[in-house]
């Protein structure tokens, strides 16, 4: 353990970073979860899901590239009725302006790609049948792939889980603990949830070498049986913690990164979700402590989470830091 | 432990309710199994899942939901092929009333929409075209998300778990037990079935102060393989209980709250269901013994559950209430 | 323990099944895994899952069911249009004839209900246009069920287990033991797979009645990492089975019913499959052992799994029976 | 155990492969993770699930297939069409060429079955009309087989797992291990990544027959808690190992197969997620240790991982090997 020779702690090698002290770069995790890590040596479409990344993206991004896949159809077989002859698309208002040609071309493509199918243009001729045969069932597939889409997208499962902005050095008993909270914001709900948490430090090893170690911070509750309210997750610093003793200093200068893991069955989703975080030094807080962010209503039936004070706290003395402590 | 100063029973703090006791209103979980609980602070469209209530919400809301979206899409198309001229639409016939080529918009719109295109009507010029072609792609998506909830309402896991209305102090052994006792009323079938029983107590503490704690309260039996026909949960009153030993009168002024949470997997969904229940003290009767709800049927071939029996229950001499028992 | 004063066996009570005597009709478990049973006191609709019938129907019935359904809406539009006019359907021949009429509101119909709306006839009037925006509406909606059905069949997770129709009382070791045996039918795989196997026994209890007592049969193996060939499910008839010293008469008077359930997760489903099968006595073999069942293919470079010799078995001796065994 | 008659390690025979020496061909386990295994006895139908084999089918395969089956089903319903009389197709050109009326029932054929119904060809008569109404039927059902297909192809969990094409016999501490690697390739990731491996080796029991026993092979960390990196999967060649002290002849002879299979959840699929691979003699690298496969990024803010790098290795002095040793 880096900071007394006394106590000893057990770094863990499977926290699926390495401990090396300069192969990796930035924070492990970044602030929306993700670990901070990109891959090369394979070819981009190989590297990726195309499926999945068209059920992350954001609503609004993922309706431009539908309309956009809409859009470009349309147009190729636009050009594909065109260069067949616009003769052949019976119903239409021939013209020796090729646009207004094309625009016609491309309306019916469009009846034929969502088989709305008016009819007042139809397809003539073997090849423009054949054209407008290919559409129709490309239009099938598509309309397979949209559906497919959407439910993927409402589906998939997430941990509508929002995390208080900064970690806690507060008051805990007779000495202190880090607090930080988290509560579900949507009207979902959480059953059996698990917190792991790990620390990151950079520290001198017994040849004198800068590693990286990781030890798992023991909690005082590491499972709830639901999270319905807000849960405060805590770790005690006491003894059994890498951290007791330790000055803000020495936390400053270990580099610590607090790699926070939250796994719970959701009830929206009937599946197991999960949510990773991290606080760095300059995410925690020194002598402070959350104030309640639920209350009774006021006809007392039932009970008001509010979801905007999760990171509400006040100044709190704590007794380790009694020295050193900087009242935020 | 409230009620004996010798018995010390380890209250639990991972049900995820506070322990505090005047934050929290009304009872803890709703009869119908959801948390007593409003959420407040965030806007409302992200605090609520709107899939999640189009899933949730009952058959008949969910069918004018639709039926309203497709109503009002109708409507907004219809009037924007009368402001792009209702010349623009081929075959319709043309009125001096305002309401009848309303009336045939929304027709052709819904023609459109639903991509049935019967072409009798059918749009000519750029931007009637346009609308056109626009609205037949929204009408595949829109049913692209209809597909995505049928399909997700009819796939949702729920526990089909039916539970008696009272929690009985009953015969047991030679002492008590609280019981109840569940069933599942639809044709599925849950495997590996856990419950989990805890007591929420107004209690005094040490220092005098009125809070709730909870205990988690030992079962007879706390698994069972196969939940097939019904199945009764057990507490037995002995000194494993924090209910040992308390009369009517104090169960009642420790305003306790019994909650129970079910977990199984289902054969219809193969999927993990769970449901959460609770007796408050008004939900008790003491002295009383559940009546059987199965027995075998005329032909000896099989046997019969009687769901309407879940509640079926008579009076019984309970020996710890032999005093202050009330047959009901 | 029925049969030995001196060994002792603790009966389980979380098989879901009741330990009275005769309550329950017939065999427990059905041959097709089912559990017999049946439930009374809801209304039909309120006991059921229309989804899951539909999902677990063959595949036969299905069709027949779909195709009603598309035939009964038809017939019922079809009226509709009848009522409001057969005159309001432009592009009909109009007869004197009902029948003819009939037939072409029908087909008018199945033109919307499917939304391929041809447009050879196209509804005129206020009436005739609102039933036919309805019905292809509801074509939209059935067209989604119809889509979640199809796709709810097909990924139903099903355990695709064949087990052998007899349990046999083989030869193992220096004494003998109960064995079935198990494989996957299909391409695919199950990995994790357990069993679990109680025994369902009558016996005269302390006071002289006749109950039911329920018994798990510890197994020789109890979980296989993966189920790729035949898994022979071993009960050994030692001190540790609550069958050891029985004689076949004892077996058969105590109307034994062996009950297995299996689960492991499937590579085709991803998802957790399982399988209920249970023995009556006359469906056990006395002194039998199986005959294999793969075998190395002819060019050496993989293994043949032969399921038609599930059920293969020979004559053996098995000491504990030497007395009484009789040879299939 | 085999090769030394002072150890003991217990075969286990819980792995789904038999014992036996003479009835398995080739390699348990082929180069793509599926096990080396055909089943006979059952008609194909029954021991193949056709929904799956179009999911596991390579995509080009599967556009194929629908494809072939769209232009199967237009050929059938054009065949009936001309059967129930080519001027049963109101808008048809008559011909008296088949070919040409062929065509066009196909034509005519695809507008139906896709539901787009230009309508400048429509049914007439009770049969035609009566044939086109079950196409559009079939069409509907075809079409939600389509979605229900793609859907199930891109939401079908897989490991997304890259492994080293060899084994290495590695330095390890102050001995040597055995050492292979994996990662996910995708921009996917696993949690609670555990692995299992056991070894397959031919030696000579105790009766002087040649078997085959599988032996469990002990990891310095068989669980991580995430695998955004690579993980080298490492076995320790100490006392613990039933390949402890073997020379490279002996393995060889042994003509072992080192079984790996890894489980973990995968944030994509949100679902279990497995793979499994194995490593024979030719596939092990004696004397040799793996090169770093990531870096920090130039600008120090991330990680980068090189996939292309997951084989490179350098020779390496193993003291176990050091007279045997063979640098490749």
């Amino acid at each position: 353990m880096a900071q007394s020779g006394k106590r000893k702690f057990e770094a863990i090698g499977n926290t699926g970073f390495s401990t090396s002290n300069n192969t990796e770069g930035g924070r492990l995790t970044r602030k929306d979860g993700s670990i901070n890590l990109s891959k090369t040596g394979l070819p981009f479409w190989e590297r990726i899901s195309l499926y999945h990344s068209l059920l992350r993206m954001s609503r609004g991004k993922f309706l431009i590239t539908v309309l956009a896949f809409y859009t470009v159809v349309n147009v190729l077989f636009a050009v594909l009725y065109l260069a067949a002859g616009v003769n052949n698309l019976k119903g239409i208002i021939p013209a020796n302006d090729t646009l207004s040609n094309f625009e016609q071309a491309f309306f019916f493509s469009s009846q034929t790609l969502t088989t709305v199918g008016y009819g007042h243009i139809s397809p003539s001729g073997l090849i423009t049948n054949m054209i407008a045969s290919a559409e129709s069932f490309v239009g099938i597939l598509a309309f397979a792939l949209v559906t497919g889409l959407l439910y993927g997208r409402f589906t998939r499962p997430r941990a509508y889980l929002l995390f208080s902005d900064n970690l806690l050095y507060a008051p805990y008993k007779d000495g202190s603990a880090l607090m930080c909270r988290v509560v579900t914001y949507k009207n979902n709900h959480l059953t059996d949830v698990e917190a792991q948490v790990n620390i990151a430090m950079h520290i001198t090893d017994d040849n004198g070498n800068k590693v990286r170690r990781f030890y798992p911070l023991p909690l005082e509750i590491k499972k709830v049986n639901s999270l319905a309210l807000s849960w405060t997750i805590v770790h005690p610093l006491n003894e059994e913690s890498p951290l007791y003793g330790m000055t803000m200093e020495e936390i400053r200068d270990a580099d610590v990164e607090i790699l926070f893991f939250l796994k719970g069955f959701d009830d929206h989703f009937s599946n197991i979700v999960q949510q990773r975080f991290s606080y760095i030094y300059s995410e925690m807080v020194f002598g402070a402590k959350f104030l309640p962010m639920f209350h009774r209503s006021a006809d007392n039936t039932t009970t008001i989470l509010e979801l905007d004070k999760i990171n509400a706290y006040e100044p709190a003395y704590v007794p380790e830091l009694s020295k050193s402590v900087v009242i935020v």
